[in-house]
This record gives structure tokens, sequence and C-alpha cells, in this order.
């Protein structure tokens, strides 16, 4: 049986003890360098196989310090610290012994408390009366899914600007891969900068830092399935060079599954 | 002359290239150790104070691993990467060898660009026209600042859960210190947690990570003065021990200073 290209992206050798090494993999490759949602995969991923770890994925903040090269990478990471109910980890992604990529996770165990979700998902046709969006042809890695767009999809010509920076999007795995823990922090990233939308057209931009915090625990991912997720992002403010999106993703049935945010530099 | 609160506490000495010293102040004491705002602060201040810094603040993230003690701390921080236009920071807070505190910070340069802010303030009364409210006698550091609660004010005493966890607040520092990077660093974290609205009652809970996008250059900030910035807060899940929590800072005249999440564990 043929790897699934999201597993392939992710999967580590462990090199020694605070070391694993991975590949960069042509599937998802962005316009420079790997998609940074499968950059931030494949560190959580890091963190997951670490004989140490304890507990669920909580917080995961990734800093893209320069392009990942095509090829071979070492992610080493660390426990800075072990509590009883809750681990924090610091990584580097290295190539060639330069620091391409930054990261720190939170992991914890779950318990049971009361709960709320208060930000709830917007009103939008089913993914099965939307049809299928198209991104980009040079973005290699957004044929991995199956995009719908709800609202704002990528201006695939010049359009005018909008005055709303918001997307929803339905997505899921374009070849029905489960969603785990991993996915979940590659989908935070899975959209197009809001500037394309504001100014209605394309221009540079990229993710120079990027936290997801993850609010479903095991048991909850596990019953996504491979199922679409909405997900909505927008941003807050575009000021000299860079601007802020926040976004969240949520199941079909309306829980929140991740909140994420991210600064993205832009030039215009 | 004595030195302000805010300033004492943010004081660094070198210790060598790669470490600053600092210590903790009463001032800014919280129920179990200091303020996480303070901490927040000292660390981007280490940032700021180290020589080969380039830039403005752009993104801070900030992990609290462990209670910090009353006392000296030492901090390390290094310069991952350097690129042209930003440089991406690592730093860890030690006490006794032990770490307390992880965080990453992002600075880089400004430079013209389209501009917009799309997430504007919620409509409340100006400051003068809102009472001066009250935090709990037990936080120290709330004494440091002069807080007006529009929306959401703390419930000091048991009242009838919310069912919205949003608190909007205008506050400045309560001596008239003007605002400056550290400032607003500490000022992200000014809130009280969220579960304490939609639960109508004080419950166990504490900020495990933080992050700050800083929308503001060196030149607005300094235009701020001492005067009232608009806070404003709200969750958006909880759920089996955690929630997460999305704020904006915003200038008198409505300009977003910063955007700023956090996670949270809570019991209850």
């Amino acid at each position: 049986m043929t790897e699934h290209p999201f597993d392939r992206a992710v999967r580590l050798d462990a090199v020694d003890a605070e070391t694993f090494r991975g590949a960069t993999d042509p599937a998802w490759a962005n316009m420079v360098g790997p998609f940074g949602g499968i950059t931030a995969a494949v560190l959580l991923r890091a963190v997951e196989s670490h004989p140490d770890r304890i507990g669920d994925p909580l917080a995961l903040t990734v800093n893209f310090a320069a392009p990942i090269a095509d090829g071979e990478f070492d992610i080493s990471l660390r426990a800075a610290r072990t509590n009883r109910s809750n681990q924090h980890w610091m990584l580097e992604l290295r190539q060639g012994g330069e620091v391409k990529t930054t990261a720190t996770a939170l992991f914890g165990l779950h318990r049971d408390t009361w709960a709320d979700d208060e930000t709830h998902p917007p009103s939008v046709p089913a993914p099965e009366d939307v049809a299928r969006g198209t991104f980009v042809d040079a973005i290699v890695w957004a044929n991995r899914y199956d995009m719908r767009f709800a609202e704002g999809p990528v201006p695939l010509r010049a359009v005018e600007p909008s005055t709303s920076s918001t997307t929803t999007l339905w997505v899921r795995d374009v070849e029905g891969r489960a969603v785990d823990f991993a996915a979940l922090a590659c989908l935070s990233d899975v959209f197009f900068p809001r500037a394309f939308l504001r100014r209605g057209k394309f221009l540079p931009a990229g993710t120079i830092s990027l936290t997801t915090y993850f609010h479903a625990d095991q048991r909850e991912i596990d019953a996504l399935g491979s199922d679409y997720l909405l997900a909505s992002a927008h941003a807050n403010r575009f000021s000299r060079g860079y601007f802020d999106q926040s976004a969240h993703l949520w199941s079909r049935t309306g829980q929140l599954l991740a909140s994420t945010h991210q600064l993205v530099y832009f030039k215009d």
C-alpha cells in the first residue's frame, strides 16, 4: 500500500534522544519551500513521537525563520519543563546547521470540567451544496485538500478589493485520510494570505509566526473521521508590512476544534 | 527620584552576552508568583536590551511553565536567526537552574505599505464617564492600573453566570507612566480569567501560554503617552480543563495596537 502523502511528509527517524530527521515532500510544496502547515504538523509529530511526551497537544507556536530547502532536515527538541499535568517543549528545525524554524509546544492532560463553546460557526450551506474551489496551480500542496469556499475564495483573477478579509471554507483531505492532531496543525495554516482579498490581487506575503490552540481532545479527534471541517479566517489589522490573522476550525457538528492565529509579512 | 515600579520590575543586568539577571518586584505580585504580564514585559525588555537586536517587536509568545518564586531570575536568550528585515529570538527564564518560563520573540523592521484597521473598537463611553473599577485585594499588581470596566467587570461577589465572557475596559498606568512596547506586552495579560464571568465566581485558573502581535510601530507607541487604552477580551471555547482567550488593545483614537491570545487552564 502506498503511504498517504501526509504520513510520508511527517515521517521521522530518531537520530538520538533529542533529534529526529525528516525530509520535505514534493506533494506539499508551496511557492518557496514547503507549506507552513506541513512544517507545523511535522514539528507537532516530533513531540508526539518523543518517548517522554505526556498528554494531548494544547498549544503550538511555530516561527518561520527562513525558507526550508528541498531535502532532509533535523528537528531538535527537549522538554524544558515537565509538570504533573503538562509539559513545555522547545524545538528547532535545522538544515546544514542553519536554523530554519523555531517552535514551542505545550502538551497536557485533559480532565472533566464545565464546558461551553462560545464562538459558533458561521451559517453556511452544507459542503455538498458548495462547489469545489480551486487554488492556484503553482501551489502544489493545495491539491492535497478538497476545499469548498462559502465566503472569500482565492481571487484567481484581479478583482475589486473586498472590504472584508474573511474566508470561510469546508475542507478535508482529498484522499479521505482521517484527521489527527498533526493534520489539525496542518489545517491551521490552510488559508491564503488575507491581504489577497483586501487588495483583490496576489502580492508577496508569508506567515512568520503561527500559534494554534487545540480545544479537542483525543476522543473528539477520533470522532472526526475524514469528514469536512469548517474553517474561517479574518485579519485584524494591516500595518506597515505586517498583518495578523485569527481563524477557527469547527467539526461539521459545530464543535470548535482549534483557534489559530498568525502574523504575516506582506509587500504592497 | 524614585524609579517607577514598572521600570524597576523590568530592570535587567547583563551577566554575559546571552544572559540577563532580573528580580521579581512585590508591586507586581499575583496570587502565586508575579503577574504574567510583567514576566512577558521583562522577557521583551531582555530582547530590546540585547546589542544585536534589530527592529521593533512584532510577535511574542510566552509559556508559563512553572511559578516564578520571589527573588532573582536569569533570562538566557539568543537570536536563533537574523534575516535582513527580521530576527527570531528564543528565551528561557530560570531560577536555580530550573526553567520557569520559555518564550520566542520576533522583531523586525517596518516599511510603508497599504494599511487598514479591520477590527474596530467596541462602542463604549469615554473613560472619564466610566467609574474606576476594583479588582481583588489579593491581586497586588492590579493596583498598578487605573481600570474602568465598560463591560464584564470582575465578579467581586458571586453573581449569576454570564452568557458572555467579554470584558471591555479602559486601562492606564495609575501613575501616568507612558506606554512603551514592554508596557504593551504587560497590558496584553491585564484581563482576569474569562471563566470567572461565565461561572459568576472565582475558580482556580492561570495562563499557560500567551501570544501577542504588536501592530504599532515605535512612532505610534510614542504618540500614546500615558492616555487610556481600550482593551477587550473574550473566550472562544471552554473544554476539559482549558480555555482560550482572544483580546485586542486599541488607542483612544481607535488604532489597533496589539492582538493578543492565550490558553488558560482552569478547574471547575
